[in-house]
């Protein structure tokens, strides 16, 4: 089994946060984050419930039908690095310059807002990293329109696969309902993964938690830290999320069904759920910390009283010993026959009464 | 009398949390969590003020004709493992089924849903388990609709036989009133169980208030550890229920009248009164924490203060020991014929006055 | 003068917190709680601005014409685990059961309800008992009615004796008005007691700031957290008040004239400026425990210091004294006719030496 | 210049919390607080645009053409204990005795009441005391009539004089607009001298802060708990504030006209700028009792640091002494020629050995 | 590379809150904080979409054209101590004598109000300062006109320079609209900059981090105390600034045109953003400082562990070695021919016990 307290840490460095140059008109489209991927790709599936096609683009324009028809399209861009495709979707589906600038500003707290034409949603995906073999946090960001899903996402790989396997195979609900529904869908997918981690989180509070019992030490303390970094990390990710679909089901928008408006409070009490979970577990993690610094407080204590009650114990018998250590010409002690033997008495006595003492006093 | 800081803990591991699978299409129903039945019991109590029938159903599609009838019915159903009952329900009741997926799904917040046609409930029940001696958590869920009330739990066992037992006896309120007030008595007897729980978790922090005074151990440290985790767990399963509580009050459904407004005002007066012991004993709790590692420390720094006070007046003695023990060949005061009594004598002065500040300095 | 620390804690077993049986029906009227007098005693005063008359009564029934009179009648009763009596008055005076319910059930959060034709207020009474010199708490709860309130009490002796006073002395305010007037006045004068609860420990805030600069001690440290433990209590049993009393004036019933609500702004004002003084008092205990703790452990270290200090002196010492208790047989020093005095000298040196050290440390 | 940490403190015994008799009829005028004048003295200024005389007045009843008059009247009440007097205002002027009774109660929270004829507000007056060279707390109450304001203040001096001077020399705004400027321009003098404190506060804090880096001692704990002390004392004083005047903008009453209630906002603005700069003080001293502590404690593990080392050192070395301090027969080494320097050399390599060990783990 | 710990503070002495002197008459100008320019300089920028003119004037009566022509103007005045034409401002432009005293007292809180004709804005601007190599703070004040903006500021320099270079250069949309874009301009690009601020922060929190582990000393105390600082100084200047802008945007003023409040929304989220990083860095840098405390608190017990075993080892060999140094007559060891190499044989033996001992007890 791997230890859970070895996978690698989720929080990237300056927590995702990053400037943009101050002063930049507002709408001019700057990318502010890493790289992610080498080239943009993407990919578009437009389906009713009838029949579905799935195709790759090169092009923005190429979308532009899609947008149009009457079946229900979901257009995912992999890869937010390049101006020049963002600023073609900007053109040619009507998205404002500021929206832009937020889906190309990565770290960004989730958000929603509501244009009217369409409807714009940001949040944080969480998803394992196979290679690294820890979690990776990517942001992704939805367009609404009245037929039309358009994602923006930073890397190729993510947890949606299974929204498109569903939506190949099943003639089910997904298929027959509309834009809305596959919004939805989309965002319960990622917000589910939130739980994962959620879970991967509660398995390394149970190990810290054996091995407080056990032995604690030094690398506890780190193990600690570093899970309350972690949960720093992803509450700042997942709170402002209440909020945000929160409005989003009191925006009255048309673009959104009444029978959708269902699902998303689901979505929204898992979220609810999650943040309460946070909750719960700071708390038992700032109790390890208490528990773990006042217990390895207590060990050292304990350490140090038996140690000095050893050093009590042998400063009075080492006085004993030097006493008849002096060279007086007249110590009477000296030249009895048994005087040795009685000083080794004396001290066997002294030192008894003393552990008798220290033990009555519970010291020992 | 059991020592009831002994009684097994009741916060399952995890706290009871467990993802589901991610990405399964909402209302795809799966059981997350312990399957703690073999098998899935239906009961029926079907009841109005001058008849009552009870049986035991297996199909579903038996429990249809209470749904029509003129009287009120309860369907309980023990053990929610089943796939293929929980669909029936849902097909035969029209039961939403993201309604279905929170009532398979257990260790939920509590929550509650109108759904029109019937109110959903959710929340903790606690219970006594009689084998393990300890309390235990079981999720209930209402389904409330206009002349039955379905519930469903994970385990046989319940604390509801109280209600049952009423329904059978009494001709009183119980049998006259609706499913709103069955409803209610079901709710209430669970959160009535509550108290139960505070008190024994009020008689373990007298006991080790207790044993603060007399013998603080790192036992106690444990033991106050517990009690926390313990009331972490217990609040986090009621306070949501406090909201869920007030939307059931202000949701103005036709399924509860307004004469059972007022009972269920009283239980959500009883889910407060519950919180605020709960704060309450927190409160006290984080006191205990603090006396007792303060007293700890003291006591520890007390031992020390003994000790080194007594390493403190014996080293210089030991050293007045040492220079009486050189060797060189002038030393005059070994030839003296009182030297060595006069050495024990400065020595005794020396300890003495050493004792003697040390007391006036209020350190020993 | 007596020590205010030493009076008797007011604070009850529990916190005055007892579960009733769960699962009884609501309604099922249980006494929970201390039996407090022998006997249940009813004592009437009925008066109107011109006349005033005061009766014991035995029986439930022989309170009713006062119901029904054009005069004010307060209707008092001492002593709450007759259930027969209360039933009584729940049938007569039309009282609603779950009202009853909470009459019986003491240590229960302050609280309001407009139950239309009557008004029900719960809340505590703290009173000094003169036996024991500490203070006691009782459950006070009123039934405000058209022409009439109803007092329910645990004790006989309770603080309202002034106003009893007041009636039948005076020919003022309180006779002239309604029974909203008279109810008014039974809340002010158990909410002035509070204030007298708060003097009391603000002047052990006082005793323990002076005990805590004189002579701190393990006791101070009790008596902090006693004295936080009686203000977590005095705090939960005040603070529901508040919104139970900004309901009551809120609550726009014919039952409360537009002039009395005036007052009951007044009583509002105080029960805030009682929270207000305690959370302020709060605040200074916590920085009290702190002062405490960091002054306890500031005179530890400096004992620990001076004793680490001396130790250090005298070690090195006895180590030279050490080297010339060596028996080689050539070490010249020893033969040296000033050679004990020398080594004195140098031990004095060295001695001196490392007290300047430390001085000049500032360790000394 | 003056030791800012040795001005004499301005929180007052008890915070300034005295209960009245409990039970006393409401409106029965009792003064509860220290009397901090000998006479109770009336002065009035009465002024338009045009003319302005000033008076001292003997009797309440001479107050009364000021009332009616088209004049703005200014009449300020210095003593508050004279019951009589307060009687006669009562009376004359149609206070309610719920405010005459909020009046004579010092050390109340700040409050805002509207009684249609006229306004009460009531707030803590903070002014520097010439001989005690610290400052001073003292409330003051208004009563804002149609053309009047009445002011009730503890002492004669107070922080007004500049307004008074404002009056009298200036034919300014403040002479023309009406009495509901007058009460703004009062209370504005009054929250700046707010600012006043707080400057004072923040400068002993930075002195703290300097004595903090240089020599922190005992006398810093102190300090940093007085200051917090006041701090607490100030927020309390100042915190209701917020409200009062908050609702003061809200009430709507003709009284205040809609010019003067942008003055107000300004008065609201400082009074939030005060809290803000409060809790920022919070922050900033609760840091500074950590960096003490822990420079305290800190220091302290030096101190014990380089003490146990110098013992650690000694102590294997007087064990060498000590073996050749044995008087065994047979000790070859005793013997040697050398023996005496050889051990000489041993115990000075393992001195060194041990202090090029402690400074590689960098422990000296 | 700079380390970023030595970069001097932005915090100002007394957090750059200072009195003025209270009782002055409302509106009575008084410039309050550093005289930071020697001369006040005022400059204009006038444009719209076609044309642009750019000049410096004298008096502010010549800036009164450009307030009443159809193009926007940006006048910009730098130094704020000169009260003369602070009045001449408040004369011709007709500002209210208290928002001008608003813009002379440096050091508020960021504040928004609505005067009908104009609206106030304030908030505080930081930028880095090139010969300081730190970042400084200045108060920013704007007024916002029909087709003008005012802004007032205390130094010359500023972040708004590119502002004025995107003004000269494009004929973009900043040319096109009207005064509010120029103002939600200026405003975005004084937020932009706290990012900008918090990256600052970021990087010192990363530094700090790393110096935890390798090299804790107590530097890194004063560092995590002087971080603290600077983020309790930064928050209380910005978190006002999010009700500010909130009040800004539901103002419903006609100075602001719809079409830019979608703007307003988005400094909006960047401020929001800004205080949630502020918050996150809050929680890190408390777990820091605790990491820090309980760290050094680890190694100084190992320290003093080791350093008493030693001495703990010790003390019973010197012990046995006293013995031996007895002088008694008759001490058949002392006769024996291996006793010597007996006694190191024994004393060895111990001193393995004892290390073994320590071993098993994990205590080496």
């Amino acid at each position: 089994m791997i230890n859970p307290l070895k996978i690698p840490s989720m929080v990237p460095r300056l927590f995702g946060f990053r400037a943009k140059e101050p002063g930049l008109p507002p709408g001019e489209l700057v990318h502010v984050g890493e790289k992610k991927v080498e080239e943009v790709s993407i990919s578009v599936i437009d389906y009713d419930a009838e029949q579905l096609q799935e195709r790759e683009v090169k092009e923005v324009a190429e979308c532009l039908p899609f947008r149009e028809s009457s079946t229900v399209a979901w257009i995912n861009v992999s890869g937010i690095h390049d101006i020049g495709i963002m600023e073609d979707f900007g053109e040619q589906f009507g998205i404002h310059s500021l929206v832009l600038e937020d889906i190309l500003h990565t770290g960004q707290r989730p958000k929603m807002e509501d244009y009217g034409e369409y409807i714009f949603f940001l949040l944080q995906m969480f998803m394992f990293d196979d290679e690294a073999r820890g979690i990776k946090v990517e942001q992704v960001s939805f367009i609404l329109g009245p037929r039309f899903v358009i994602s923006f996402q930073e890397r190729e790989e993510d947890v949606l696969e299974l929204i498109r396997e569903r939506l190949r195979k099943s003639k089910g609900r997904i298929r027959k309902m509309g834009a809305d529904y596959l919004f939805y869908s989309l965002m319960d997918a990622i917000v589910d993964y939130y739980f994962v981690v959620l879970e991967r989180i509660g398995e390394r509070i149970e190990v810290l938690e054996e091995e407080l019992v056990a032995a604690p030490g030094p690398d506890t303390l780190a193990a600690i830290h570093a899970l309350r970094r972690e949960m720093i990390f992803f509450r700042k990710s997942t709170w402002p999320l209440r909020e945000a679909i929160s409005r989003l089901q009191r925006t009255g928008s048309p673009l959104i069904d009444e029978s959708v408006n269902i699902y998303i409070q689901d979505v929204y009490d898992h979220v609810i759920q999650t943040l309460d979970t946070v909750e719960t577990y700071r708390e038992m993690v700032s109790g390890m910390l208490e528990t773990y610094l006042s217990s390895v407080s207590n060990r050292m204590n304990e350490v140090m009283k038996v140690l000095t009650i050893i050093a009590t114990i042998f400063i009075p018998l080492t006085f004993i010993a030097g006493i008849y250590g002096m060279n007086f010409e007249y110590m009477p002690e000296l030249g009895w026959h048994w005087g040795y033997y009685t000083v080794w008495g004396v001290m066997a006595a002294a030192a008894l009464a003393m552990v008798c003492f220290f033990r009555r006093k519970k010291w020992l």
